[in-house]
């Protein structure tokens, strides 16, 4: 993945860079990260990473532009209210830089399209906004053997880690999976969506873009992976915290006894719920 | 400063939150802030303040939009190359939020202009890349009276702290200046800015971002202030620490001795290097 002299121009802050340099600026051009969600995290996620020069950027997301994303989904524009999110994404991306080819999913991603599409791409970024999807996401990923950057915000709060629960760490034993963090989804109802419940959008900014630093160093291999341990953000502190966490051996996806052996589990009700069974 | 409809539907995120409210949301309509830079800090700075509602964003800076920048400011594209950064950046803001009235000063900030153009705004925040512009920008502040949430980044890492050193702290010391955390500037040529020494671009976003929500914190009095503390960011590791920091007597801005009492020792060299003595 050579860089034409138009790219050696415009990514010049990372090549002067030792630890990115040329060879880290190809890997990016040769990465392709897909983002699920086009809204408040994949925001700052798409535009940090189409500027960073990923070369292909897969979004998926099955809803259109509101009024009311505009106060943290900066991605999206006025006149862009009532189109799909991807198609407004893939926009604004284009006019920020058109060196990166963008793929579109306006589905919503479930059981029977999931192993297809996280297939199809190195890493993935998750900036989904409810439980159903998280496991989902989570899940294809362990099966695909992809790196999975995943993030979640609460009204003035966040966190972040790196799951690869495919791989083993330093003493042999598994990275934790997104199943060893939270073993089960809180009853609907009582966790509320960032539309449900408010959110300080420049909250969403922040860890969205902590977001795409940590895709950027998994594929460019800079600095310490944030697999196993989390970082979670406050922001009327303000302040952050890293926590350590482990492989679960009950974990039903990577423990002892694994009782998830594909996404069937997944079949997600029209109210975005998972149906435990089929 | 009653908000329309359309505004209440636009910042339902906002509203919908306890801690910021109709009341929040009124005073970020009302206030003024001052954006030093449209940059690589001031593209998420801008981005984020604009989403959030601020009334009026000023934007200061006298350069142009080039290739090499376009790895991480945001605000700006491919097509607004060669324009002065501050209309390319008012353009997307209008594109995002109409409602933002924007004032462009499309001038270097210099001793002579400082004390007026920061007197029109309640608050600043600093997005310069330079020892000059940020000596300068903390000490009108001070003499103005306007809170600074500044900021500064390296090539993976940055940091950012409040300055209101008008003020006192709940045991009756002054809150630290600029001067109290950098007594001196490095001699000229030993610390490189973004543009000679590179910067992982999702890196100014991190810290831009955080800048933001600080903004709005001072804004809405939501939270804590970081006043007194330094928050440190280290994207390797990935780590976050904060540092208190206090008064020093000895810093010649608000000290037992002052000896700057005006803007003169501000006088910039065309380098951007300041000229200690007239």
């Amino acid at each position: 993945m050579a860089l034409t002299p138009e790219e050696i121009q415009r990514y010049k802050r990372h090549l002067l860079l030792h630890a990115v340099g040329g060879q880290g600026q190809a890997k990016l051009k040769a990465a392709r990260v897909l983002v699920v969600g086009a809204g408040g995290l994949g925001s700052p996620l798409l535009l940090y990473l189409a500027a960073a020069g990923v070369g292909t950027l897969g979004i998926i997301d099955d809803d259109t532009v509101s009024l009311d994303n505009l106060q943290r989904q900066v991605i999206h524009t006025t006149a862009s209210i009532g189109m799909d999110k991807v198609e407004s994404a893939r926009e604004t991306i284009a006019h920020l830089n058109p060196h990166v080819a963008v793929e579109t999913f306006d589905v919503r991603l479930d059981a029977a399209n999931a192993a297809d599409i996280i297939s199809r791409f190195d890493i993935v970024a998750d900036g989904s906004d409810n439980f159903a999807t998280r496991y989902l996401v989570s899940d294809a990923c362990f099966f695909a053997g992809r790196t999975l950057v995943h993030a979640a915000v609460g009204p003035f709060d966040g966190y972040l880690t790196t799951l690869k629960p495919f791989a083993r760490t330093a003493d042999g034993t598994l990275y934790p999976s997104y199943r060893c963090l939270f073993p089960e989804a809180p009853p609907p109802g009582t966790v509320p969506s960032c539309s449900e419940a408010g959110v300080l959008g420049s909250v969403v900014g922040v860890v969205g873009t902590l977001q795409a630093t940590e895709v950027i160093k998994e594929i460019t291999g800079v600095g310490d992976s944030l697999a196993g341990r989390i970082l979670l953000y406050d922001a009327k502190e303000p302040r952050f915290e890293t926590v350590r966490v482990g492989w679960d051996p009950e974990n039903p996806l990577t423990g002892l006894e694994p009782a998830i052996f594909d996404l069937s589990v997944h079949r997600i009700s029209p109210e975005g719920v998972p149906a435990e069974t089929d």
